[in-house]
């Protein structure tokens, strides 16, 4: 499974500003905004079943992102 | 579109590591791996062509990703 962390919409991002900042000077147009966030590729046990889904999401809320200023998001993949 | 970062397969990841290490002693078992990557959620004037993202790949691999360490992808969200 992998968890997707994302500064809330209102937290500002200034790593996110300086990337968009830089596109243009390296002659990439239209970028209007751009806004960094993490990722946890999660190996387990077993099936992802929807018991595993709901404690990785645990997880994510207490260990990988910070419920304050960042959402997550819990995707299942290969 | 979102770019997503993350590190080689052959290339150590000792945050994921420390992660994986950690998860087991908060009480969640199971886990056998965990890798850190970073995304970056890029918005644009105009639809998504294929023009744009060769455009975004492009700069992914430029800027946003070190193609010696690291793989990325390119997908597009709402």
């Amino acid at each position: 499974m992998v968890v997707d962390v994302s500064l809330k919409a209102e937290i500002l991002d200034p790593q996110g500003q300086a990337i968009a900042a830089a596109l243009p000077r390296l002659g990439f147009a239209g970028i209007t905004s751009v806004r960094q966030g993490k990722s946890f590729e999660i190996d387990f046990e077993g099936p992802a079943t929807p018991e595993r889904l709901a404690e990785i999401e645990k997880a994510a809320s207490l260990l990988l992102a910070n419920p304050v200023i960042e959402n997550f998001t819990v995707r299942v993949v290969e």
